[in-house]
C-alpha cells in the first residue's frame, strides 16, 4: 500500500445515432490526466454502423501528445470509451495502452480499466489451458479476454460480465464498449470510483466527477459498489442485485488524500473539503506552536490551509512550483550542486525568514510519523 | 489472378545459444524486401532464457525504415523469424505487420506467413464460436491462433501444426518460433516456395535462396511440399509422412515471371534461366520482323533479353528506371502534362528513332494478348 | 500596451575552461520557461579552443521537448548563452529562434535578446543599405548584424557593443557570447530585468533571480539600467559610464504583475511581496462587502490574498487548475456546450454557494475598470 | 580530383503569373536525386505579389522524404528554383541545404549551386572584413552573400552577377531567383552542366536535361560557358558578352561517366553513347579473349555492352542489385562473414560458371590501370 502509482482513469460516452463522441471523450481525458500520465487512448463505434466498425487510437504519451485534430478526426461513431494510464500490472509499453480491443464472437469489445484484480495470474493460467492467448501482460486483458470467453455460451455481454464479476477478486473500475452499447461495473467493495453524469442526448461514465462539468453533463450519481450499468439505445439500465457485497464498503483512502482533483466528489464527499478537514484533525490532534502553515504544492495545500484554519495561524505560500517540468527532466548530476527538488519547487523569498513554520505534504497527512510534522524530511526551506 | 500484390518474404533462424541472431534476420529480410515493402518485423528468442524472453520489433515501412542499430541492439536471442510484408488479406496497418506474436500455453508464440489460406474465414469463425479473440484481421493469426488452441490439447508445438495443415486450404510458407525452436511448413502442394541453407552453427530457413549469401548461408534444398521442418537443439527434424499430396505438385508461375529476385533458384530452377527461356519461346512462337528488342525495366529485361537471342536481334536498353521514385511519389494531376510513367521511366535519346522495336513486359511473357506484343498498350516510346 | 505576450528569458554562463555549462543552461532556461514557450536554444564555446568551435540547438518547444540528454552531450563548452522565446517581433518560425549565431570577423557569434527595438525597422533598413542580408524576421538579428557590422571597423567586441546601444531604442536585455567572452546589456531605462549570479569558478546573467539558485549560484546584483557586463578570464567587468541614462529609470510594470515567477526578486522588489501589496492597495482603495475573496490562479492569487489580509476576509481557494491543458489543447467548437475556461479551470464544489464574493485576476490588479472588481466579465462561477 | 561526391543538382522553373510551379520543381528534383541525396529544398515567389513574399522548404533527406502534399501546398508562386544537394563544401547539415534564401536590399534572394569555388575562402574573407556575416560554411552562401553585396551599390541583379563572376574561380551551375526573376550562369569554361527547357507558359533551367520531359518542358539549348541567362515578364534574355572565356571549354569527364542520368544529353553528347563508345573503344584498345563480358550496375553497364559489342562477344548481367539499399543500411561486422557487397550485389547463378570474364565498372573505363581490366580487385564473382 506504499505504492501510490496505482491509478488510471475511465471514461465513457453513449450519445444518440447520428452525434460524435470522440471529442468528449478527449475532453474527459484531459479531465483526468491527473490520473495517468503514461498512456492515453480512445476507442469510438457507431452504433447505427455494421457490427465491428470500431476505430482505436492510443499510444504513449499525455492526452495533448497522443490526439491531435487529424486523430480525433478518425474517431467516428457516437459511442465510445477512453483511458489514461499510469502503469500498475503489465510493462509500460504501447502493447499495455487501453483500451483492449478486439474482435469477439459478437463483433468488436473494447474495454477500458482502472484497478487491480489480486488473482489476474489464476485467471489468466485457467484461460490459457483451455487455448486463450494474450497479447499484452495487463490485468485488462484477463479481464476483457475472461468476458468474451463467457460469452461464447451465454445469452448477453451483460449477463458475461455478471459472471465474470465473481470471479475477479479486488478493485476495479471497468467500462466495456460492445457494437451497441456501453457496460460500467465497479467492484464489489467499492474501492475505485465511478460516476454517472447525464448529456441531453445521452449519458457519460467517468472516474471523477470533475470530467463531467468538461463536457457539459450534469452529475447523476455514483455507480454504487458492483452494480452494473449498461447503456445502450434502451437506456440506462441497471443490474445491482447479484455483485453488490452490501455488507461492507470500503473507500481507497489515497483517492481523497492524493489521485482525485480538488474538484471532484466521490461516494458523496467532496476532495477539498476532505482535505480541509484532514488538515483540520490533524491540528486538533497535533497543534504546532509555529508562525505559520504552509504546503507542498500541490497535494498539501489544502490540508495545510485547514491545519492553519483550526488553529487560527496564518497561511502562507512559501514554494513557487515550476509546473513545466515533467517526465522528460534531465535530472542534474550529483556533482552538480542543487536537487532536483530545488528545480521543481522554489522558495519565495521573506516568506519564512525567522519564523517557525509548520510544513504540510501530503505523506505528513497520512500521518506516518508525528516527527514529520514539524520537522520536514524531504523538504529543507532555505532562502 | 489477376491481383499481383499477394506475396510477402519470410526468413527463420537458428543458432547455437549464446549467438545473436538479429542482425542475420536484418539481413535476410533486406534480400527479401522485394516480396514486400508495406510493413517489417523481427521476433527473436534467447533458447537457454525463460520461456516467454521474446524480444520483438515491427513496423511499417521498410527493413532500413524500421530497424535501427538502437532497435537491432533490443532483439537479443540466438532463435529467431522476420518477415516483411505486402498486403494480402487484412488492412495496410501496423496491427498486421508480421511477425504475430503472443503468449499461449507453452510460453511465447511468433509466426511468420507468407501466402493465402482460402478458408480462413471458415477457421476463424470456428474459432470466435469457442470464445477465442482477434486483435487483428489477417490470415496469419487465424493460423496462429488454431496452432495455439490445438497445442492446448497435444503433447508438442509440431504435433499441433501437423494437425493444423489438414484444417487449412491455401498456398503457404510458414516458420513458427516456440521458445525453443523454430518450425517451418510449406502447403502440400509447394505453391509457396521455401528453402533451408546452412550456418556452422545452426540453420537458415528463407522464402528466397537469394537471402541465404546475405547471411553466409550455404543452400542445402528446398522444402519438400507438405513438409514440416523444426530445428531445435536436437539438430534439424523433419516429418514429410502425413501431409504431402505426393500426387500433385503446383508452382505459383509468378514467383518465376515477376516476384522472385533474379538470382534466386526455386524447387531447382533458377529464375533468370526460367525468364530467359520464357523470351526465347515466346520468340518461337511469336517472332517478330523488327530492329531491336527491348524490355521494360526490371522484370521484362530478362525474357527480352532472352527473346532477342532465339532471334539473332540485337537487345537494347531503350529505358533508364529512377529508382529513386518510391511509395511517397506525390503523382502529377491530370491537368499536369506528363504521366507518373514518364516520371519513373525516363527514354534514353536516339535508341529508339526510325527503328521498329519490339518491347517486352512482363504481362506480355504471361500472354495475354499476342497483340501486345509489338503495339504496346501501356508504354508509349517516343524521344 | 494591452498585449501582454512580449517576454522572452535569457541566460549566460562563463565558466573556467574545462568546465561544461550546457546542463547549467539547460536548468537556467527551465526556471524561466514561464517567459517563453514558443522556441527553445543553447550556444556554448569552449574558450580553450579554436575561435569559431561554437556549438548550437534551438528548436521549437519547450525546454524539456528541444532538449534530452543526447542534445545536450552535443553542446561541449565552459561559455554559453540560452535563450526561452514568445515572439514579439518576428514570425512564430523556428528561422527567428535564438541564440542568433553567425560567423563574423572575429569568429562565431552568439546573441540572446529579450525586448523590443522601436526603431528596429529603420536600423534594419539602413544596414541592408550597405549590403547587409537578412535570414530571419526578428530585432535579434538586427541588434547581432549591426554589432558585427561595427566590430568590422573597431578593437573589441565591447566598444561595439557601447556604439551600438545608443543605436537602438526600447526596452531589452542582451547576452552577447563571442569567442571567448560574455558580453551582457540593459536597455538605459531598465526597462527589462536582467541580474548576475556567482558560481564557484564563474558568473551566470539571467532574466530572472528564480534561475540562480536552479544552478546552484548566488544572487550578486542587478545589472544596472545601461550597464555593460563582461565576464572574461580577466574576470567580470563593468562599462556604465556611456550609456546609462542616470535621470530616469523605469519599470515594466507588467514583470511585477504578471510575467515574473512569484520567487525572483527584481531591482530589490520580490514579485511575490509586490503582488501581495497591490491586493492590499487595492482593498484600501476599493473595500469589498464580501464573504470571501479568492483569485483567478495563477498570478491572481497573491493578489487575491493581499485584498482578503488587508479586509480581514477569509481567503478561499475556489479554482482548480488543469495544468495538462498546454499549447496543443484543442479547443471544443461553439456547438459544443462548455468554453475552453472550463477545461482549465475547475470550480471547487461548495466553496462559493451563497456566498458573496471578491475574484481577484491580473487584469483586476491592473485596475483598468473598477467594475471588474466584484462583478466578474471574463469567468462566472457557477458549481 | 579522385573523390566523386561533388555533385548537386539545380533546377529553376518561371513561368506565368496566376500558374504555380511547386509541383514542376518537384518533379525536375526528383529527376535529379540521382545528383544528390543528402538534402533538398524548394523556394518560390509570386512575381505578382509583394517583394518578399519567398516561401521554402527545405531538409535533410531524398526529394520524396522532404517533401509530400503539405509542404508542396506552402508554396505558392510561379517562378522557384530547387536544389538537392551532395555535399561539397560545408558541413553536412541543414544550415547548408539548397536554396540559400535571404532578405536583401531589393527583396528577398534565393540561390541555389552546383560546383567548387576554388576561392572561395578568399572572397568570404574579404566579405567578413567588411562587416558581412554568414550562417552557414558552404560556398554557396559567399555567393550569394557577395551578389547582394554588389548589389547594394549596382542597378540590377543581372549587374552584380556579371561583376561577381570573375571574382568566382571554379565550376559551378548558378540559379538565382530575385522578387521578379530568375537569373542563370554558367561557370566561363562550362565544367558544370546547365540548359533551358520550354514550357508553353515560361521556361525552365536544369542541371541535366532528362528533368525537362519529367515536367513536360521541351529541351531548347545548353547555357554557354559564362552566359548569363534572364528569365523575367520580357521574356528569356542572354549576356554572353563579358563572361565567356572563348578560347577554353572544358567538360568534367565525370559527368558522362558516372554522375549524369543515361538519358541525358550535355552540350550535344548523350550520356548513354558516350559510355558505350568508352566501351567500343577500351575493347579497340584492349580486347580481351573471354567467353562473356559483364559490367558492375548501374554505371558500369552500358561501357560493358559497347566493350562486347566492339569484340562480338556475349554481354550478359552477372549482378542482381538490391536497389533497397540504401543510406540508412547497417552494414554487417567483420566477424559476420559477408561483405557489404554481397549485400548490394547477388550473383546470378549459372552465369559465369567455367567462364571467362570481363568485368566492367565505371573506374575500369576510367583506366585508371590496364590490370584492372581482367582481374576483378574489387568484386570476386562466386557463385
Amino acid at each position: 500500500m506504499d505504492e501510490v502509482r496505482e491509478e488510471c482513469g475511465v471514461f465513457g460516452v453513449w450519445r444518440e445515432p447520428g452525434a460524435e463522441c470522440a471529442t468528449d471523450i478527449y475532453h474527459g481525458l484531459l479531465s483526468l490526466q491527473h490520473r495517468g500520465q503514461e498512456s492515453a487512448g480512445i476507442a469510438v463505434c457507431d452504433t447505427a454502423g455494421e457490427r465491428g466498425n470500431m476505430s482505436l487510437h492510443k499510444d504513449m504519451g499525455l492526452v495533448s501528445e497522443v490526439f491531435d485534430e487529424d486523430a480525433l478526426g478518425t474517431l467516428n461513431g457516437n459511442i465510445g470509451v477512453g483511458h489514461v494510464r499510469y502503469s500498475t500490472t503489465g510493462d509500460s509499453t504501447v502493447r499495455n495502452a487501453q483500451p483492449i480491443a478486439f474482435q469477439y464472437m459478437k463483433g468488436t469489445l473494447a474495454l477500458v480499466h482502472n484497478g487491480n484484480i489480486v488473482n489476474a495470474g489464476a485467471v489468466k493460467h485457467d484461460l490459457l489451458k483451455e487455448g486463450s492467448v494474450f497479447h499484452a501482460t495487463s490485468d485488462s486483458e484477463v479481464i476483457a479476454t475472461l468476458i468474451a470467453k463467457i460469452r461464447a455460451r451465454t445469452g448477453s455481454i451483460e449477463e458475461a460480465v455478471r459472471e465474470a464479476v465473481p470471479l475477479l477478486n479486488g478493485g476495479y473500475a471497468i467500462i466495456i464498449m460492445s457494437p451497441r452499447k456501453i457496460i460500467a461495473v465497479r467492484d464489489p467493495l467499492g474501492l475505485k470510483p465511478l460516476c454517472i453524469g447525464q448529456l441531453d442526448d445521452g449519458y457519460v461514465i467517468s472516474s471523477e466527477s470533475c470530467a463531467l462539468s468538461a463536457v457539459g453533463a450534469r452529475f447523476m450519481r455514483d455507480i454504487a459498489p458492483g452494480e452494473i450499468v449498461t447503456v445502450s439505445r434502451h437506456g440506462l439500465g441497471s443490474d445491482t442485485g447479484s455483485c453488490t457485497d452490501t455488507a461492507r464498503h470500503a473507500h481507497c483512502i489515497f483517492e481523497y488524500i492524493y489521485f482525485a482533483r480538488l474538484d471532484s466528489v466521490m461516494d458523496g464527499v467532496g476532495i477539498y473539503e476532505s482535505r480541509h478537514r484532514g488538515g483540520r484533525a490533524l491540528a486538533a490532534a497535533h497543534p504546532a506552536d509555529a508562525d505559520i502553515v504552509t504546503g507542498v504544492p500541490e497535494s498539501g495545500l489544502t490540508a495545510a490551509e485547514g491545519y492553519a484554519s483550526r488553529l487560527g495561524l496564518p497561511f502562507v505560500r512559501v514554494f513557487h512550483k515550476n509546473s513545466y517540468i515533467g517526465r522528460t527532466f534531465i535530472k542534474p548530476t550529483d556533482s552538480e550542486r542543487r536537487s532536483a527538488v530545488s528545480m521543481k519547487l522554489g522558495v519565495i523569498p521573506g516568506t519564512v525568514t525567522g519564523k517557525r513554520v509548520v510544513l504540510i505534504d501530503d505523506s505528513i497527512v497520512r500521518g506516518t510519523t508525528i516527527s514529520n510534522l514539524i520537522t520536514m524530511s524531504k523538504f529543507r526551506i532555505k532562502e
